[in-house]
């Protein structure tokens, strides 16, 4: 059944495999006479793009995005804004060798279970190179939170064992300046000797991406299923290589009383503290939103691995291509992108619960 | 918007507050023709309900199931499943001290800021009596997966810092025997007296639960948002007091390299290992699904808060009532249900994949 | 696949089986802080059931509405509203004649060749019993509906041959003034003549009903699959024994030119004609709403006819029961209720198109 | 809110305007391993397209289709199928004389009383040029359905004045062998005549298309509001310029006693006479389905006509460009395509009635 569809008043469709046509992607329930900046969006798209320095794949993809629709004279007309990025600089041929192979950790072996068939070029529809589609809505849903009010802090918290321990708002220049998208710089620097040591190894690394977004206003999140939080944790589940979402003091709060644990009132209606991240009973607060996302280290190595084939033959797995070490610093946009397209549909969805 | 609904094709509505008439729920899209055990749905909802014993709230609630459509001479018949279970035993003067106070960490505030307006009898909708509803239908979901060769085992693996550091399915009768469902008696142990202990100080605690499930054919979940995991995570997150999730390796995984954390093939398709937690590019491959859910502690404390009330007012909130020191071994039927509602859903799904 | 949900924003979700327990459903997305009016709930259900006059069936039920839920000290709090019919005053035994067999334009034959089972008592969830949970939640949403400056004139415009040549609104008193709802006195008598003439050969009778809805402001309606008409005419057909919709100059339209069909603007942007309907390109204009919705004959006779049985074998069927000779005149308070969830859903989706 | 998806399972979302970048859509939930015939879906496209003979516009649109996405090796792979058709031979020039005007019986008041904006370049997403995204997405589901043995014919029943009065399939040559789509030679030749007079006037006709189809299974459709032919219905409303909607007997049944009108059965379960239109309560019963759709005339003349402007001025609407008389040989592959994804959308829902 059908599942390339997120969020309901403010919705993202999208398409597309890895070595196909193009990927692409429909907005519907986008509010009209809004003004559209296309260059920030671009922007965004290059912030989640390879090739950006030594420290993740130096594959070159240009993801330039061509609006088809929905667009009149700069603003939107409340109807889909159709959008396409095309597929260049990918050689089919690098992935003749993946026809039959299931590759370790990857979704090769599940889609051929799922649908009797497989675009094996580079992934197919598995492929991470579907989120660019969700880094251009997200980035239009960012830019109509942005005169709404709300700001997003993205940033890289965690990479192998090295792990910035803050919960702050950093703002985008803080975290741009670091290549690694980690707001500390000497944490940065500690991040890539450990990117770069890895790299000589073949292997890869995992990380955690801190969110943290501010000028929410109270009230989003809809009862009891499609609480605010688990529409940010599906909305996060759905990224390739992520493995947990957390959010205010996540599971470190099962450590807790809950004396300490309950965060006491301000006569403003304001919390002392945080735990609960900006989230009570599944809807805002008003204090900021807090969440963390777990990414699993990169499932393709630079290493020799044994493997097996459709036919359930062991075979060799060569490690080669242009890979990266690590996708955390380059999946800060996709991150930021659900997070805006959550919380979005959200602001929606509460203009319908009082007349 | 209306976001008291669950599923696409097993779909789960529900209604009803604390101290209003009655829970209730439609399960509409039930295949039909499908034998159906109401002691077994009252078997769940015991171990649900509160007053088990000393250590859960000693608040005494029948929750007699009552299906009122649906049903025909024993079987399913297709239509929706309508059912209510009365609200008994309450005493609606209990709560009339919470008419204007917001309790810190409980949605008071945020509901009374979405709406406008708040049943403050035992916090109305976001009580978690809530969950009864999706007790009863996980149960019927549970029933029908177990024909089709799926089984649960859903147990507490933490309370407070007492861990049981195990990742393997436990037999109902292990977890049953324990009063904290527990399956490590020695463990079991351990958390009874933190939770007695916790009792007499008035204080609470939180914890993890772990869900594995076996039988879960390969190919469920509907990339790219709909994956297994990401809707498994979110009917978690949307269950009261969750404030993380994880499967696989989780959290865990960040620290691993690739090397380490790559699920090797053996020829039959399963992997030597399970980082994967049973589910490979959002889509199931076979293997045991294996999750993990955090609880905040309880935010009902027996000790005296500050607080404010609805005019910003600081006003001291006393506590009292028969509260649970700690919910988590009550919440172990609720998460089996809300896994077994998003497998059943996915099941359905992948029907219409392939013709 | 759940087919028994109608709505996106106001969704109405209902259960329940003419012979089952009792009929009722979940009204989910009701904004917040409304004061409901019971008694008219009631009242719009007594122009639905059966036993009001000797025109209709004689049989008695009560269709008392409980509500369970969504409702605190008169007002609606935004959760779900849950409620329930009890289904009283009829005797099973009554049906037991029906059991294997498939009865003329009934739904006996494809109920079971869907679900491979079926509740033959009295039609199961087939039976236009059903329509009483659309009517609590139409008789809702045209409270609030009201409140907004919408009102609605829906009454019978014809039954077999004798038709009302109108299309303007009536009032209620007039329309009630009738005992077939067809609010000319002169035509309402033709009408009860025939249909005494037809009870007495023990044949029925089918006819069109007429909806007229003033008040409702230009811009409701979702393009291109969700127009405003689309909706109407889904609701419309989803009804009972209706096989026919049409808006505006409807299936006329085609015998007109366009120079005679186009409706000419008013500066005020009223326009001169309303062939349109109040609707243009699926979009209200703000001029009245005006539809048809055709019933065919009712096909439960109280004649004897041929017919099969579940083994493929003839049988004859007797009539007997207390059953309509002509349901037209009770479904217009489901013509209403349905047109009223329709425009309230198009209302609050409306809502979402501009910040 | 979002009202440009149509479809559960077999879902297609389209966007574009008349004169914007491209049209295009994406069929999410499309079957896997399925092959395409593209030349087919090519071949549909050329009956909707205008220019093709002087019956209809003269307007050349070369409509050719590109797939983007969810081909591999000419087979559909479960994966999402995004498409685009490029907008070509337009001149944006042709419609400055609209961007004020507000059309009698077009959407221009209307989308510019919805969003407050509008794309006034040829109707902007109002043009019936956003079908041709539903003739691509109807094409395939055909496709598919052909292979489950379900056949089409789809075929002007009405224009003007002048109907063909039949019921039956007629065989896609005996269609095609008419410009004007209307299988019976003599009331076609009626038809010419008919729309070369209108035209020679300056002025517009309407018409009826009937929809016959064989071949589809009993037990499709999903109660109670899901019903086959609510969902037909609204499929066909969706359409421009349609104006009314039946299924079998439709409003002819009104006049009809239940004694005439009920379908009696044959031992095989087919029924005798076929008033029903192939579907009882809601459900197909195996019989052919048969449905009628009403166009109303063509809103664009070639006559001058009085309008007003967006300020309200009155002002003369000067008759230009190359428009047909007649849209509804062209509509006959749009009735079509939306007939097959109605029915290919639940076939796939019934699959998931029965484990």
């Amino acid at each position: 059944m059908a599942g390339s569809s997120f969020g309901t008043l403010f919705k993202l469709s999208t398409f597309g495999e890895s070595h196909g046509v193009s990927m692409g992607g429909i907005i519907d329930g986008c509010p009209s006479g809004i003004s559209l900046d296309i260059a920030q969006i671009q922007a965004d798209l290059n912030k989640r793009k390879p090739g950006q320095n030594n420290l993740v794949s130096e594959r070159k993809e240009s993801d330039e995005i061509q609006i088809l629709s929905g667009l009149f004279e700069g603003k939107t007309t409340g109807t889909p804004i159709g959008f396409t990025i095309q597929n260049k600089d990918h050689l089919s041929a690098d992935y003749s060798h993946l026809k039959e192979a299931y590759r370790p950790s990857h979704a090769d072996f599940t889609y051929e279970k799922k649908y009797g068939i497989r675009d094996y070029r580079g992934g197919g529809r598995s492929s991470a190179r579907e989120t660019v589609c969700r880094v251009v809505a997200g980035s239009i849903a960012k830019q109509i939170l942005n005169k709404l009010g709300v700001q997003f802090s993205t940033y890289v918290k965690q990479i192998g064992g090295i792990e910035l321990s803050s919960n702050v708002f950093f703002k985008q220049d803080a975290i741009e300046a670091s290549l690694l998208r980690c707001p500390d710089p000497s944490i940065s620097e500690q991040m890539e000797s450990a990117i770069l040591e890895c790299k000589a190894e073949g292997d890869t690394l995992g990380g955690i991406i801190q969110c943290v977004i501010v000028g929410v206003p109270a009230g989003l999140g809809e009862p009891v299923f499609d609480k605010l939080h688990a529409d940010l944790g599906k909305a996060m589940l759905s990224i390739n290589a992520v493995k947990g979402f957390e959010y205010g003091s996540g599971f470190s709060s099962v450590k807790m009383k809950g004396s300490e644990h309950n965060d006491s009132f301000e006569s403003s209606g304001a919390t002392k503290t945080n735990f609960s991240g900006g989230v009570q009973g599944g809807i805002s607060n008003g204090m900021p939103i807090v969440f963390r996302v777990a990414f699993k280290p990169v499932a393709t190595l630079m290493k020799s691995q044994e493997t097996i084939n459709n036919k359930g033959e062991e075979i060799l797995l060569e490690g080669k291509g242009r890979h990266d070490v690590c996708v955390v610093p380059r999946a800060v946009p996709i991150v930021e992108a659900m997070a805006a397209l959550t919380i979005l549909d959200h602001y929606l969805r509460q203009k319908a619960n009082q007349l």
